[in-house]
């Protein structure tokens, strides 16, 4: 199971199907629609979700095109339906503010997914507090926080997300993320988004820790996009292209389970050379479906006054 | 009062001193030693504090050359004299955690330095925590975080602190911030240390709530550069120079208080052209400050080899 | 003269205006549309030239609203009025390439506009040698260069361009830089194009030397945006405010050659605390305004695929 | 030979004797000293550059340990170790400036390497023109250009570097670049110096034309450090490891050229995630090496001050 390495429902679901293994308590639904594929995995017993290695849950992945080539139909596109999965999982009345999560460390292009998010968010619970009547009522009181990673701060993230939500008492919880993927052509234009939280030691940075319902007992939708992929899944996916041809399988499990690999190459992961202006054009994305799902009726134009 | 606009306390006593007022229940004493100014202000009474503006304690102020060009050895004795008064501050025992927070928005330059002195530090909570055998005795345990600013989180900086410190409970809070001053030349080549923490509507922000031992419950430790200086007091300082010739002083407060200035050029804060450069540099020089105070016999190799 | 330290040819008018001096040879314009402040500056005898400080040519000035907080049709006016005065003092056919050079110091923030400028154009020249058939007529053939500042490469800004433009042999070049202004107010909000290149001695970093068709042999459009004030500009612009009420004029110009005056606070320049966010709105709309200028029908959605 | 896709003539070598074929005219000789592996192979007939794919000449290779974890007594000896490379390369008097180039795009951080290092250079050559007093005659005449890519500026950057060499008349030109390597290990530890200049479709942006005394006329030195890795040599690189518990050797070459393989992910390149900081350190150790190279019994202590 282990060498799975990806973040991404989807993918530990096509290992499952490309293996003809049984996955019984799994459901997979196909509701993409053009230029967008969107796929709902959900996980229904424990049984599948020990298999899986994920919680019980709902997992919607959008995939896009590169997003540094589409036109504006298909970004407000993207953007609007990213927005409606958001608001699919959030099933409960949003009578308190909305606390959104940028995880991963702002320093390491790879993994600044979350902050990047963070400030493009159109942000309301102060005006709220402060000035309300400024606010028209298609509005949601909105806050977030990027909290940095353990190696900077010495805290661990859950500490802080815990120790906020206890301060302002939330109605939901928003957390974003960088996430490893199996494949490289899914880096920043696949976004996952699930009801289940953040898993004990998925993301980019490897040490997170489980944020769901379970630990913060306030529902938590998690939305992540891959930027990563580990070294040793791109030797898988390099092979399996090669390979077709030989019409043989490799023995990729036993090797991987071999003595004789080095521990630094297993733990190299690898992001493609134009990372910067991938991340960039995808926390734009992520972000603005987030302030679609959130707030009612708001337009772009909305959006470019509000954030600076 | 409200003209003096700096946050420095040494600059509120040098304007009584100026005009000749009565400032029982101020002390001050002048510590400088070759290349560093070291003043130490002390507020004793309540009466003195109103005058003030600013709560009863210590205000110590080191001002340096331009830290751009100064050598190696006076760069260390800066260091070590900020770590020498930070420490003077630090009156308890120190058994728990020290929470160093860097107030401000770092997508402003001016008001970048406490997350950029946040980026400098050595951190060591969680080495405590997960691999307590790396670190020998003279490390204290250090975490730190950079909350962010009420337009870009939604939430009051001194909400997340007060709900972190909660969890964390640390022994001693140390506060970095961006200041206003009145006076150009000590952009970033002044730094205030004091013990009675953040007033309300200090810092280049200019929303600041009080973040101190009275609403923390915990002792708060204070380190502010000034970064900003308002355009009216530039007007000031200019003027003062310029009238030097004339023998007359120019009626300042009457003219503040006429109806007929515009409230947006009151309101302008300006910082030199550089300041992204000097920005830097005192960050550098805060932190390691701040590295020297808290971990015993702490060496600058030992800080860039822990520091990335 | 010296002490009017603007690079603005509008403001240098005002003050020969104010101060109710003779300026015949200078023909002002009043050009404004809604929202759109633009003011037309023609120096038409050497005379005036002398007295203004600024070469014969022309001289137009856009005053916008805060770019920040303007919707989406003042933006494209603003936009489409700038491609329009570009165009207006473009007066040769244009066969050749178009080269810009976006002059000033990517590390300076308030500097940086040039820079900032080029890296959101649309560059066609390589394509037009590469691969031609890709681009449609509409498209100018266009290059870009920033060439750094003298301080951080060892060479004249002006060696470079004169000795690429050998190279390429540009049509027109039209180059971006940071000025200083007089009045804070008009820090990003006022963009000024000429015909008549960079004046020696202009620009942020106040060592550029002339830029212009004297010196290149082509014809040279210099668009300029104020991102600093002198601290004893500021100075000046408060005290006219100041001194409303009292109904009487401030010696300033006997006050500013006083001996007593520090050169240091003299040469200090200042920059609004809001600066990093007010250069990339303004970069946008100045890169945008020579995008519509040099490419026949393009769309904000061409430049967003084609900008990356 | 296409499928070795490394920029280091190390690696060339390497495969070649790995794969035991002949290699006459290449003479490798080891110069390692304690913890920096150097390695200088010398490419001497016209039949062994076209088998290595690399021009006459000598590359000098250093492999360093990590850069981020090194001691400050290794850090000065490997500065100093490439300074003396550099130094054995520069055969003629210097008598003219020496320009240096930083090749690569500074928006992408794998291949902002070039501009990173000309950032951090002691730049002089103004000096020497404008106040030649205040320099000893230890310095050196140094200035430098980032002259950016092709897709930014749409100029070629040998265009640049021609007309630049053409107006100061440079002694000698040193290009600095970011590599492609085959090994993963290498990224940003490895620097690669050769006195044959930039080769033709090397470098991280894959276009580069060829810059060597050839197309300048004057000499030129290449300093290089690789910082992606094709994603095709991650999956060779990991193989290697993999297969060999398995005692045989995979059939690469026959798989690389099957026809089946996506094109896409052959010219997918691949950076580690911590490159942010890599580059950074990398950039450091390479400028001053370069600084100590060209400028005679210079100081850290005057680069810090030299440098902003």
């Amino acid at each position: 199971m282990s060498n799975i390495r990806t973040d991404l429902a989807l993918e530990t679901h096509e290992y499952f199907t490309e293996s003809a293994q049984n996955l019984d308590g799994v459901t997979v639904y196909d509701k993409s629609i053009k230029d967008i594929e969107i796929t709902h995995v959900e996980i229904k017993t424990e049984d599948a979700a020990s298999k899986m290695g994920k919680p019980i849950g709902n997992y919607i992945t959008l995939s896009t095109p590169d997003l540094r080539y589409i036109d504006k139909k298909l970004y407000e596109r993207i953007v609007r339906k990213i927005a409606d999965e958001i608001n699919q999982l959030i099933t409960d009345d949003i009578e308190k503010p909305i606390l959104v999560v940028g995880l991963g460390n702002r320093a390491i292009t790879s993994d600044s997914l979350g902050p990047e998010v963070v400030d493009r968010l159109v942000i309301t619970r102060h005006m709220f507090k402060h000035a309300p009547e400024i606010l028209s009522d298609d509005f949601a009181s909105v806050c977030a926080i990027a909290p940095g990673v353990l190696g900077i701060t010495g805290i661990e993230t859950e500490e802080i997300i815990t120790s906020v939500c206890k301060k302002i008492d939330p109605s939901v919880v928003i957390v974003v993320d960088a996430l490893a993927a199996r494949s490289i052509e899914r880096i920043t234009n696949t976004i996952q988004i699930c009801d289940t939280g953040i898993s004990p030691g998925a993301g980019v940075g490897n040490n997170r820790k489980e944020i769901s319902q379970k630990t913060l007992g306030i529902p938590v939708i998690a939305i992540g996009v891959p930027t990563v992929v580990d070294a040793i899944t791109i030797t898988e996916d390099t092979l399996e292209l090669l390979y077709c041809d030989l019409g043989e399988k490799l023995p990729i499990d036993d090797l991987l389970h071999s003595e004789n690999i080095s521990k630094e190459i297993l733990n190299f992961s690898t992001t493609p050379k134009e990372i910067d202006i991938l991340i960039k054009k995808c926390a734009e994305v992520v972000a603005n479906g987030i302030n679609f799902a959130l707030h009612d009726n708001i337009t772009f134009e909305d959006i470019d006054i509000l954030v600076n």
